[in-house]
């Protein structure tokens, strides 16, 4: 996607509070799905502006836009983006250029007046999920991730499983329990080993709950059964990410998985932030993917011109722990990870071509998971059973307590952002969750 | 569920087709999504006698029916049945007893006359899915088929992972991808080893097309995030079964399925019957679930008196193929399999239990596959990666054809009875599918 004026740095809002905010400047123009906290207002798409959130059905009300912008904006006033995701990436375009016109400081009084009418402080708004997902897809995309779980997981086993190089290998997960940003869930009760390695199990309490850091892929444009999606046709139909956490109860997991894969490990919560920061927008981030000469390349339905050139985004994350004493002494979070997305063995591209290289159909709206991002080098994990090599070695927070997993009341907040010389920083706002007790 | 007037095999239908139908008889009245074949009609429910369908909106708007049957009808009439199945057990079995009713040989001339006015022949019709399948997932409950397996994916090691006996073991599949009977696919394309046991793969056409002989479980009233379904209720949340082919690509499930489990080996289709036979028409083919001395006995949370009682379903099976030269020459098929869900390890209200221990929630309108039926003698197989011991013994057709696995241009046809002395035989209609070439 190459750069437009929509990403040129020195462009300023007359919204004062967008200007050099971390997350929201002009530049970024995030979706995502609102309503007046506890109001009995139906849900409907909006736009993210500095501390600003801009009511999409209100601007399709508002007479300030026409054509294609106008359309797209009609169908993001829905309470889902669905239909807005279906539109394509000439449509995404149109409203994203048309709001960046109408919040740039060279416009008019009349269109500021009437822009001020359709904004909405975020600190008075919840949020619901931006669409309805239809399937959720889990990938498995970091090396670093699954050299450090294999380990754990299998031992006596070589730690990467000998598909890995070959695939952006992935499971589909659950959709129906993925949740918006803030909403706590209950430590999941299940079947786990009756001791490490045992072959025989108990019904218990999870012990293991985990954390792992993702970014979410939502998928625009659908392709039909049996209509694969070439790679380099693969970026048009990705709509934009968001930050996703696969929370995980490892001793569930680890007992139930072979032969078929994680299942109850995973499908009790996974939380994603409300904010879906655009492909367009993410542009001046992207990297060459490269495959270093000794690795196995993609073959060449995974390989093309464009993805070398420009398949990787370099994101940059952040995991935050904050255990109930912290929250109760108000104390801050400590920072448990710090990594990239850059670091991914797979592009986003590789993702799309990968799901449906034997005919799967993506629908709008549909959600990928991008698997744990782990970065090469220690304080890069991304989850917290490679951080504390399964436990054995716990983390201290910032208040001297001490996690080998997660603990009741603990909150993990993510987070994420873009940043060169060059380019506005533009960031993906946060991904928040509590684990509460299990049920009595 | 005890039995009542519904399933006494004495009664009959005014309607003579009806009666000794070896599928839809009166004590059947099987759901589906249904309109007139090519016609610009809304889809919407219909209940199946004899040869007809009783189209469930003109019959909600006769003025037959009253109060929860009425509000049933009305729920019903809409072009999926996630808000009918929501209702829950009551209002399922006043719209079933109801149309029991007026379909009963006593009814009155003025009943005849308006119920004939409601009903469609099943020749005249199309079907759709019948319900907005949220989450689809499939189980692995036969035991003998996880050995016929095993043996042939694993030939280094125990066939039984050492979690089989201990957990209905499943994984989520993919949602978008089901199709309804008739519906057919192509044969999927994909990465796959070079060689048998290579570690480096080709990407081509899957060489080893596979069907699986499944029932498909819909869930009717949802539980919320964190609250799981006991086992005593779990029946409770059962709106009905059909029959489902899991159609597998093994080459390619085998390459990919390490560590995460089965993805694109599944996931570019899978067929379901239109026909939804209700849990309470299946009461009277309830057998006692039971687990020999000296096998592992369900823990607590899987274990109960009423699953003890009556959890295990004695529902026949037939799976048959019809190659394209059969189907040219106007040969009929060749049965491949024949079985009865009876051997399953595990009950259908044990996956509702262990599906939701975690607090994971399942919604109205959800599917299950049972995984793969096969029971424990030769000719039993549910698939022909089973029957044909991995290809090594390829069958043979009425035609004099053999197969190893599927070839373009089969048909497999799935069909499901219920029969025993003193109660009426019901069936499931079937559920079909062809194989089209791949994609050139």
């Amino acid at each position: 996607m190459p750069l437009n004026h929509t990403h040129n740095p020195a462009t300023k809002s007359w919204l004062a509070a967008a200007n050099n905010h971390p997350d929201f400047p002009i530049q970024n123009l995030p979706y995502a799905v609102f309503k007046r906290s506890g109001s009995s207002e139906a849900f409907r798409g909006g736009i993210a502006i500095g501390d600003q959130v801009i009511d999409l059905a209100a601007l399709s009300a508002s007479g300030l836009l026409s054509g294609p912008a106008q359309s797209a904006a009609n169908a993001a006033s829905q309470s889902t983006l669905n239909d807005f995701m279906a539109l394509g990436t000439t449509a995404w375009q149109s409203l994203r250029h048309a709001a960046f016109a109408l919040l740039q400081s060279d416009a008019s009084p009349a269109t500021v007046t009437a822009v001020t009418a359709c904004l909405v402080p975020q600190s008075a708004v919840e949020y619901a999920l931006p669409t309805r997902i239809g399937d959720y897809t889990d990938f498995y995309t970091s090396i670093h991730h699954a050299r450090n779980v294999g380990r754990i997981a299998r031992p006596d086993a070589a730690p990467l499983t000998p598909n890995f190089q070959w695939i952006p290998i992935a499971y589909h997960g659950r959709a129906s329990s993925i949740v918006i940003s803030g909403t706590p869930f209950r430590r999941p009760m299940g079947q786990m080993p009756s001791a490490p390695g045992a072959t025989t199990p108990i019904y218990g309490t999870c012990a293991r709950l985990d954390y792992e850091l993702e970014l979410g892929v939502f998928i625009g444009t659908a392709n039909a059964q049996g209509a694969p999606i070439p790679l380099d046709q693969a970026e048009d139909h990705i709509f934009g990410l968001c930050l996703l956490n696969d929370w995980s109860a490892r001793d569930i997991q680890f007992w139930e998985m072979a032969p078929l894969g994680p299942f109850l490990g995973k499908n009790f919560c996974t939380s994603i932030s409300p904010w879906i920061v655009t492909a367009e927008a993410l542009a001046p981030f992207r990297l060459p993917f490269t495959r270093p000469a000794d690795e196995p390349q993609p073959l060449d339905y995974l390989d093309g011109a464009s993805n070398r050139a420009s398949g990787t985004l370099d994101i940059r994350l952040d995991v935050h722990l904050q255990s109930a004493q912290q929250r109760q002494a108000g104390q801050g979070a400590t920072r448990v990870s710090h990594t990239s997305f850059k670091h991914q063995y797979w592009t986003a591209a590789q993702m799309v071509a990968q799901h449906t290289v034997g005919g799967c159909n993506l629908q709008s709206g549909d959600l990928f998971g991008t698997g744990t991002i782990s970065g090469p080098d220690a304080g890069e994990e991304g989850a917290i059973i490679e951080r504390t090599k399964g436990g054995r070695e716990p983390l201290t927070l910032a208040s001297g307590e001490q996690r080998a997993f997660l603990h009741d009341g603990d909150t993990v907040v993510l987070s994420g952002w873009c940043e060169k010389p060059g380019a506005a920083r533009i960031g993906f706002g946060e991904c928040r969750g509590e684990v509460l007790p299990a049920q009595a």
